[in-house]
């Protein structure tokens, strides 16, 4: 198998890494300048590398290898969350970059913009994919600043191209690199993992109506603290969900909100966000159930419960044949230092693997630490990633 | 006894209610441009009612009654919560005023300054009492805008007026009237309330610190989740209080912030403000051990715990003897439907009573609101109400 270039790989994460530099890491958000920088700065090196180089109507960079036959597809995404870290998705894409220089063929590029949701869920991936209409695309907006998407495309200049989608016939699958994002490689000093599936999720805003009232003069017996059920509802889910969950499940109140949040007022409406993540649909089932018990007991209290917003990503299952050449070029390249595990995050390979099998290669995260700045991989770890991914990339195109 | 003039009095409330007018209540708030405005109308009434009138350098509106003898204080506030009821605070003032007119002489009129906390904790009736230094002064900011105390003064046009202080042997004592803000008096059909202390209370603004981390990537038995052990202490608060609890006691959670609040991220911060109310400073003890439990167990979980903020007013007990006049005037106006009562929450009267022999009044909330546009009391509860209080002051006054 040829060698990658470790000491260019190395050059072009950081080159990436200033544009947007933020403390130790990144903030590059979708389709603000730094990100628009970044994509062009990608399609100049993968036109250098000989692709046929394009950046499309939904913002996507696409680097098409011109030579005859089947191809690969390799991609992740180049903006990050906000304040996070260098390698949260390029570090995917660049090593597309350096498989392709390496093979010299065979390989088309892809970085999917937005996969961290900026605008919406998936945008570049799903677009591709044929599986985002104009309706969404009219309907998403920034999710901090409330900028419609086609107008943060016009700015961007992306918005009177055409979005590029998947001629299915032209690809053998799609791989992905990313950083772990966990602390589970390092913590049994490992140094690859190889995907086994992605979890899906189900997603919750929950809010409970209650009577805002005098917090001094309205006695316990006749209150509806919309607080009080919130915390009730979200203390039972602590208590239940250990017993009905998978081994590798987790759940995840993000944030609650009282309503109107002053000390001496008794809260008339309440709000939470909450998740749940397995890689197992029947037991994404089993915790929805549970959920939907504890909201009946809910029902019965003095406030009243509705769940204003349901969301579901279904868990996608990684192809096994790309996972046995990932894993073989691993036990080649690090013997005994890698393990098959699911990924808790979500990824545009589970947008992909709908149309083309497909597969993941996970890198270590120093700490397990992830969206901070202060997110890492150690130079070693990301050179190794990428000798990998590159071998199990020839070995499946060889496989044809 | 006099007669007071109830539709002069409607009138003047009527008045006060168009400064600042908002759907069919008062947006108000302190050293605002209407508030400042109230004050200044309310002092030229006060001019007409034959006192020597001035607003101080702290916003207190003072009324003299220039003749010679000992006086009775009479008071509220003029100022609202944000969007808040006509009559919480204006009340009180105008009932003032009306017996000032209606007993002809014996009567001081204040409207103290901010007692619905816009910059700090009673600043106003606190300052008359000698119990606001000018450090606290400069301490002060707006909870909502963060103008300093000085600026606002400055604005409102007061910051180069001597502040009035309390010239105890003027002083016969205190007596506030108030809206009950609570439904207890609609709900046993009664039209007044003699109050036999105004609660004390405890304060606290709560802290738990965990680690940020990714909810999809992170295993449930390695988080430091803030939110979850934040929900448990409230859980346990809300499960241990009602066995140490007295009767009247009220505990209330009003704000609970989970940092930093998004959808797919352990929060790695979160607070919450807490406050429990009882006129028994046994109780009170007995409630904070209980809490100081409850923090002892939630710092033994996975998050630091941190009590970031603790305040406390103690519990004031009515003047014995005007109680008794209150009592008395009630019974002659409205036999059987008054009741001795405590008051859940804080008023002008707590500090007013560390230095005069002080009580306080009741009319009916329609409903139990307070706090909110839509707070009412019958007009004929209005008028009822001032002749009971202008009745038990000329009583107060004639038993020297």
């Amino acid at each position: 198998m040829p060698a990658i270039d470790g000491a260019r790989l190395l050059r072009d994460l950081y080159a990436m890494r200033k544009i947007g530099e933020y403390k130790t890491g990144v903030h590059r958000p979708t389709f603000s300048p730094r990100d628009v920088e970044s994509r062009h700065w990608l399609a100049a090196r993968l036109s250098e590398a000989g692709l046929d180089t394009s950046i499309d109507g939904i913002g996507n960079v696409h680097g098409r290898d011109p030579t005859p036959g089947r191809k690969l597809l390799l991609g992740s995404h180049v903006e990050t969350q906000n304040h996070a870290g260098w390698l949260d998705g390029a570090l995917g894409v660049i090593y597309g970059l350096e498989a392709a220089r390496t093979l010299g063929r065979g390989i088309d590029v892809a970085a999917w913009a937005d996969e961290e949701g900026h605008f919406g869920s998936f945008i570049g991936s799903r677009s591709f994919c044929g599986l985002l209409t104009e309706a969404e695309i009219d309907a998403c907006a920034n999710r901090e600043t409330g900028i419609a998407l086609r107008d943060a495309l016009r700015q961007a200049g992306f918005s009177d191209r055409p979005r590029q989608t998947m001629d299915r016939g032209r690809y053998r699958g799609y791989l992905e690199a990313h950083i772990e994002q966990g602390n589970e490689l390092e913590g049994r000093h490992l140094r690859l993992g190889i995907v086994t599936a992605i979890v899906g999720s189900r997603r919750y805003r929950i809010a409970f109506k209650g009577v805002q009232n005098h917090a001094g003069t309205t006695r316990m017996s006749v209150r509806k603290d919309a607080g009080v059920a919130l915390v009730k509802l979200v203390a039972g889910i602590e208590q239940r969900f250990p017993a009905v969950a998978g081994p590798r499940t987790v759940w995840t109140t993000g944030d609650i909100k009282l309503h109107p949040g002053a000390p001496s007022i008794v809260p008339g409406d309440a709000e939470l966000v909450f998740q749940f993540r397995d890689t197992d649909p029947a037991i994404l089932d089993t915790l929805e159930a549970s959920l939907n018990e504890l909201l009946a007991e809910a029902a019965r209290g003095p406030c009243e419960v509705s769940v204003m917003q349901r969301g579901t990503t279904d868990p996608s299952a990684m192809d096994p044949a790309f996972q046995s050449a990932l894993t073989a070029a691993a036990q080649h390249h690090a013997p005994n230092l890698h393990q098959p595990m699911p990924s808790g995050a979500g990824h545009d390979a589970q947008i992909l693997a709908r149309r083309l099998p497909s597969a993941m290669l996970f890198v270590p995260s120093i700490g397990g630490i992830s969206h901070h700045y202060a997110e890492n991989t150690d130079d070693a770890d990301i050179v190794l990633g990428c000798q990998v991914f590159a071998d199990a990339a020839a070995s499946i195109l060889a496989a044809e």
